[in-house]
């Protein structure tokens, strides 16, 4: 694949690391960012993770990347109405943003709703880092107008930078990434609220691990939480049965419950991740 | 510090990092395990984590390591009750073991509890790491009756492998390691309950870090929330007001009660590992 202009709507972590991927693979001859924050503008040029900072998106662009937040896609669609090039968006949550988009540009078909299942607890372009998608999976939701050449250039753009590419409804998306997601977010989060510095020296690898997501970008999450607040909700009630189920069996000392249960789970999760458990 | 005989009991991750650490340090001239699991004992000695595998603690052993379940401490101790050496055990639950050794050895001088904050999910000798405890803090909770000159032995010798010393009461130590440690584990096994195959693809680095607990031994795991399931309850019952307080408000779409719940434990995490986030 060898594009002439990628325009990177947002350049922190996820649009600086799509900048750098390209750049890297040689897939682009220029990469121009919009990006209001004159700081991350700045950092993004002097750094060489775009190769320049421009007020809109050239006419000449031969694909976009919108990586705003979730609210902001449907509105930049808009924008971007008479533009020739495919875009496509990188929100957690796809349902409302494709609702949006059918809603206000009911013949979009250059628009591809994207979603790369990666990501990281931390942001900025400072952050970003060229080889994020590498063994990635990219969840595509196109719409019923979405024109396959769009679509084609998108996914043919995610395979380059190193994803694997599936296909799924917008509901789908968003049921299953409540559960792989949102949810281990908003437990950790919580979890969170009753540590306190004296807990701090007693703490090793595992809480570490567990709780690293809880240093996400609180803005960000409360809007993917939010938007997508009716499968989390569902996710929810279903993790809540289960603990429920766990802790009961604790009490009651109820070992063959309990230990099933225990079992189930760790042999899930060393199936999950084989070769780093 | 040199010693001359470590005696180790049960060589399986712990006590095989404290075979490999001792070794790897210098801190003992020869290092003896006592491991029941014939595959568990052969693999040990080919491996060099101990010199060698006898069916007995040796009557000149200068330091003795018990790193069996818990459950098997003060049996242990009761075993080794006239034997000369400062014994530590390493479990991740004090009270129980200091109650049940206090009240068959009621003059126990030579115990001291210990318990590493280390550990991995992983287990077995094959897993040990001389590394394991170096930057991390090992809690030492002594009974009334041990002897200074036994605790001071115990606490060199965790300070020689790397690890940072503190002393606190058992029920300080089981109500600070239900937060940080085993309410974590019982909420990542619950969380597993939900996942599927279908979700695996669907997964990033997140889920990876939160659900590793996950894939901890089981049989482990039942025993330490078992023991110290008084405390974990309590630890449940602050974290479920936690999340019922951020799902509520996501409910309700409160946005100010919701944020502010997220960005103080997003501070609060930040702030316990700003290197490594």
């Amino acid at each position: 694949m060898k594009l002439g202009t990628l325009a990177i709507v947002g350049v922190g972590l996820i649009g600086g690391s799509i900048g750098k991927a390209a750049k890297e693979r040689g897939l682009v001859e220029r990469i121009v960012g919009i990006e209001p924050n004159a700081d991350s503008a700045l950092w993004a040029v002097k750094n060489g993770v775009v190769d320049t900072v421009v007020s809109e998106v050239p006419a000449d662009a031969d694909l976009i990347a919108l990586c705003v937040p979730s609210d902001l896609v449907a509105p930049w669609v808009i924008t971007l109405a008479d533009h020739a090039a495919p875009i496509f968006d990188v929100g957690s949550v796809k349902g409302p943003i494709v609702k949006a988009v059918e809603v206000t540009q009911s013949t979009a078909s250059h628009f591809v709703p994207c979603h790369p299942i990666s990501g990281s607890e931390r942001s900025g372009p400072q952050a970003a880092d060229g080889d994020l998608f590498d063994g990635c999976t990219v969840v595509l939701t196109p719409l019923a107008t979405t024109a396959s050449v769009a679509e084609q250039t998108c996914a043919s753009f995610w395979e380059a930078v190193g994803a694997s590419v599936v296909r799924m409804s917008p509901d789908e998306h968003d049921a299953a990434l409540a559960v792989t997601s949102h949810l281990p977010h908003l437990l950790a989060f919580a979890f969170m609220g009753q540590v306190t510095d004296q807990h701090l020296p007693l703490t090793g690898g595992g809480f570490r691990d567990f709780t690293r997501i809880a240093a996400a970008n609180p803005d960000l999450w409360w809007r993917i939480m939010q938007l997508n607040h009716e499968a989390l909700s569902q996710a929810l009630d279903d993790y809540s049965n289960n603990l429920r189920a766990l802790s009961d069996a604790i009490e009651s000392g109820d070992q063959s419950r309990g230990l099933a249960l225990i079992e189930a789970a760790a042999q899930k999760r060393q199936a999950a991740d084989p070769s780093a458990p």
